[in-house]
């Protein structure tokens, strides 16, 4: 039997395997890991993958999960593509499954529109967004910190200027500043290294505020070494993302819980700690750390010293930036709530304590209030929502729900506090988004059917697991209009624990610890306060744009869910308006994705600090109708469901 | 009789006196020290001063010394003027004699056209130019470092923007920067202190590259306290003047010897130590001690904290500039003689050891070229050659002497090993232009007269002494043609000693230390090859502009030389081309001027990088006219004296 060769990019991987193997397979063999939660029967749609060199033979049924567009640039489904040839074949992130994928990568519920839409992917070119136009300045290649190698033309009696200018003068030739300085450090012993080196050298230069800053001269071609991390600082998770800055690539990504936690679970709590009896210092130093461990894992998975790292750009909330930067977040909390800064500066690294080279930068991700922070503006960078001329909205679900209504003329934003039902907190069986978690459920005559991540025995229930649960719970007819369980249903799963009752989902032997899954009434009390205080906001929003949702274009849900929101549930339990479900895209962690923007892009960067800028922020606090929106919102889905929510049928 | 109050500004020292007194008697009786040449004669014109309330009787014969405008300001000698009021007299700078005056301030050979051209004097007013077009950017007055008081608004929930941004939209309402940077060190904090000072602060804003910085914020009302100090730093002598950057005022001047001078005597000589068995470190620590001392003591001698100094700005050739940013000076050195930067950077002073408030800065004036350095450019700045259409010429003598022809078109500079010889250095009984040098000579049939600065017992001679001599000596035939003693003269000050001739100024009864004051033949070749070196660069640099001597509408001279310089002596003795002596102006530290109009006026410093990068330096050493130039004017005044010093007539 003919054996061809399938190199899996942007891996590298190579495998050889008979012809006629699946994709699927092929990728498994080589352990390339890919999403798929059909088991590979060409119905989910989640094993996309792009052929670019060689030819396979594809299952014609599978043509309808994509655009003729996509057809033409070689997209199939793994596991129905058989390899007949040798193959080079790229995994999209969005078809990986792996840690990264967990926790940061974007999913979709509406298969035929993510890759319209979806705001932004990897890319070797000098393109970093596959779907914006090319045209568009944030999609240029051009990082925050970028090395250049230059060979300078050796002094001589009638070109005698400085050293500082015939490097200025050679990199202008290559990289356009508006203008370069040339800081004191990296003028220091600058004449003996340049003329050791034979005038041959590397620049590392940041870009800030329109101006080209060299951070280190290097001796020699080390141009191919410059690599950068993308962070996002959650309340309650870390995630980093280290890229090659020569090529814009993900070379891998780590994550780990905000060890600030010790100190609080939530922003105020942390700020409570941090005024009151507490310091800033321990709580910057906590989340430092988590930085530098996510840093030094990353590097060293990869191989690559962590003194080829030039740059940090770090996207999260208000009050989490000004933990990182070491800077007061007590008049946050207060009314008015009043941040220190909203254009972080540029610092170095070192200097917040930050393990990279020690020329590198940090750049924050600028903020639009107290509660509209880094990571909503990442968000509404990495969607695209201010350049376009219909309205769209962002809402961003962590422990504060974070909603951007608007378009290339205006936008507004506003904040509530959800709680940390939705990422897995303040529920008794409740866990993050990664491995054995339960994220989809389906309950049909008293059988659960669930799905958990990384088809892992059971550990517990994630965000997308709680709204697909009460969906199925209400839809049951086995939680009440106001989300109680009703006291006259029947059902073995429905069991006394704690003074409350509770819904099995997992029963004992079927869960990794050998305890069951419950879900009990307290649990299902938060998720309804956090689905109430979300919707709330939106609809404020909404109310005071003047809008009705069918306005919006667009939605674009983030947040810690899962890898996976099911939409039509999520509209079910009154978490999301009702529109029409093709108009709703889950982004994932969108604050990740505009980090990285920002640290590939200097424009991308730009349109960030302008988009923060530009954002008009609404209190809710101080705007009356929340109150009363919030209370209405407490039911399921709605106290007014014929009018908002008319296409929920449990 | 009636007695009258004086009240001599910018002092602000008081005194009763009768009616009928002279103003000079009176300031003497106060402890301020006029100028004086002819001993209140009302004939040198050197004790001018202005009357700014009260009335004086004057005599009509002084007004020979005024123009019409300076009449109508109230200028009059001090001599020729008596008390008839209670009266508020300002001391121009020039006008003093004090330790300042010796190192620092202007002089002026020819009395009746300084006014017209002096290039800069202090003012409290925002104007900071007394003779440039007040419409001239450089004149406007805008410290490199201002500090701002501030009312802010407290926040509420209609206008909660970040305290950054609140502080930056109030500070624009007073300044208008391009843009405005809050670096982190000062955001750190800052909420707290905005609070607890109740909105009510004071903004350190520094100004680089269009962008306004804030160095830091107080609480309160400090902006009083905000004082800079313009360095000078010479290779043989560092002089700092204390500034008050609230009104402009010069509140204090201290010189010091530079402490790296125990490492090499010269630029050349220090390089080598650097280069060699020496180290950078060690001579960039010598120069901060100078400024340190001299910051410290200026500081002391006027109640002033020194964190109320935000701001250093420091002209010194590029040699010295280096040294003191730390960077090697090695290249400099070295044919084709290039330097690691010449604009340098604005650095943090603290960074570089500088004991001011430790958010100040640095900021060291721009150099041309490894041998044209910011003292130069510091010169063309004061000196306003850039800005007319007329062609004008700097020439600064130290050392090195600089020149710098242009106008604002074009400029040349070229530079040229002078030696120490016009600084005292390199001569038996040379010295610093202090109290006690003799810095005027006159000699007739044997009789020698001379005049020491501030009428003390001779303790040396200095440039200026040392002009008048060789002049005197060679009008008076005792010196040749190549300035060699003629052994055929017969007068009891030529004496031998050491193995060769010498002649004696002052004998032992009239001096100070009880020795002869002498100069020998050594002495004299010394010179001759310091004025020749001098005279050959200007020759040199006239001949590449393709032009004459007498285009040259002005000659400033700058440099060491004394409070005062002989014009027709230094043009008898070949130093300066034979031009008419109205044309020519000495100017004394104009690099300190320089230095001063930058500190005090932002835009100052930007014409002075617009300087720097506008000058096309020639390299002597690499033009071959030079040696001959230089050997055709090792005489007195020059081997071609008919054509090229035809006024010359002794």
């Amino acid at each position: 039997m003919n054996k061809h060769k399938v190199t899996f990019l942007p891996d590298q991987k190579e495998v050889e395997v008979d012809e006629g193997t699946t994709l699927f397979e092929a990728a498994e063999e080589v352990g390339v890991y890919l999403n798929s939660l059909c088991g590979g029967e060409g119905v989910c749609g989640k094993c996309r993958v792009q052929i670019t060199t060689g030819n396979v033979t594809v299952d014609k049924n599978s043509i309808a999960f994509f655009t003729k567009e996509e057809i033409q640039k070689g997209y199939v489904l793994a596991c129905q593509t058989r390899v007949k040839d040798n193959l080079e074949v790229v995994i999209p992130p969005e078809s990986r499954l792996e840690e990264e994928q967990i926790l940061a990568g974007p999913r979709l519920e509406a298969q035929k529109t993510w890759t319209e839409t979806s705001p932004i992917a990897y890319s070797k070119s000098d393109w970093i967004c596959l779907h914006r136009r090319p045209s568009d300045p944030a999609c240029l290649f051009e990082p925050l910190v970028r090395k250049v190698y230059l060979e300078l033309p050796e002094p001589s009696i009638e070109d005698n200027i400085p050293d500082s200018g015939r490097i200025t003068r050679e990199l202008e030739k290559k990289i356009k500043y508006p203008s370069v300085e040339a800081p004191l450090p990296c003028l220091q012993g600058l004449s003996i290294r340049l003329r050791r080196h034979e005038w041959k050298i590397t620049a590392t230069v940041a870009r800030h505020n329109n101006i080209g800053r060299i951070l280190q001269i290097e001796g020699g071609d080390t141009a191919d070494k410059n690599y950068g991390v993308a962070v996002d600082v959650g309340t309650t998770t870390v995630v980093a993302q280290l890229v090659n800055l020569k090529t814009g690539q993900v070379i891998g990504v780590q994550g780990n819980h905000n060890l600030q936690a010790h100190f609080g679970e939530d922003v105020l709590s942390r700020i409570a700690f941090v005024c009151g009896k507490g310091s800033l210092d321990v709580l910057q130093k906590a989340v430092i750390e988590n930085i530098n461990t996510l840093i030094q894992t990353s590097a060293q998975e990869k191989s690559i010293n962590v003194e080829d790292i030039t740059s940090v750009v770090a996207a999260g909330n208000t009050t989490m930036s000004h933990l990182l930067l070491g800077l007061m977040p007590c008049s946050i909390r207060d009314d008015p709530y009043v941040p220190t800064v909203d254009l972080y500066p540029q610092v170095l690294a070192n200097g917040v304590g930050i393990n990279i080279n020690p020329h590198g930068v940090l750049q924050v991700m600028p903020s639009v209030a107290s509660y509209v922070g880094g990571d909503t503006v990442a968000g509404v960078l990495a969607c695209d929502l201010a350049n376009r001329p219909e309205t769209t909205c962002l809402i961003d679900i962590g422990t504060n729900g974070e909603i951007v209504i608007g378009n290339n003329e205006w936008m507004l934003s506003c904040s509530a506090s959800a709680g940390p039902a939705f990422e897995g907190g303040d529920t008794k069986c409740g866990m993050r988004a990664i491995r054995g978690a339960i994220q989809r459920v389906e309950i049909n005559n008293g059988r659960v059917v669930y799905e958990t991540i990384g088809k892992a025995k059971p550990r517990g229930i994630c965000g997308s697991g709680f709204i697909d649960l009460i969906y199925e719970l209400a839809r049951n007819k086995i939680l009440d209009i106001d989300g109680k369980f009703k006291t006259s249903v029947q059902d073995k799963r429905i069991i006394e624990g704690d003074g409350e009752l509770e819904y099995v989902v997992a029963f004992p032997e079927e869960t990794e610890t050998g305890q069951a899954l419950v879900v009990a009434q307290t649990d299902i009390d938060n998720i309804m306060r956090s689905k109430a205080a979300v919707f709330a906001a939106i609809k404020c929003l909404i109310d005071y744009a003047g809008l009705t949702f069918d306005q919006l274009e667009r939605i674009y849900v983030a947040g810690g869910f899962g890898s996976y929101l099911n939409v039509d549930k999520a509209i079910g339990i009154g978490l999301l308006p009702d529109i029409p479900k093709e108009r709703v895209e889950f982004v994932g962690n969108s604050s990740l994705m505009g980090a990285r923007m920002a640290l590939i892009s200097v424009h991308a960067f730009e349109e960030a600090a302008s988009i923060a800028q530009g954002i008009t922020n609404i209190e809710l606090s101080a705007f009356a109708p929340f109150g009363e929106e919030y209370m209405a919102a407490l039911y399921l889905p709605h106290i007014n469901r014929e009018f908002l929510f008319p296409s929920v049928n449990y």
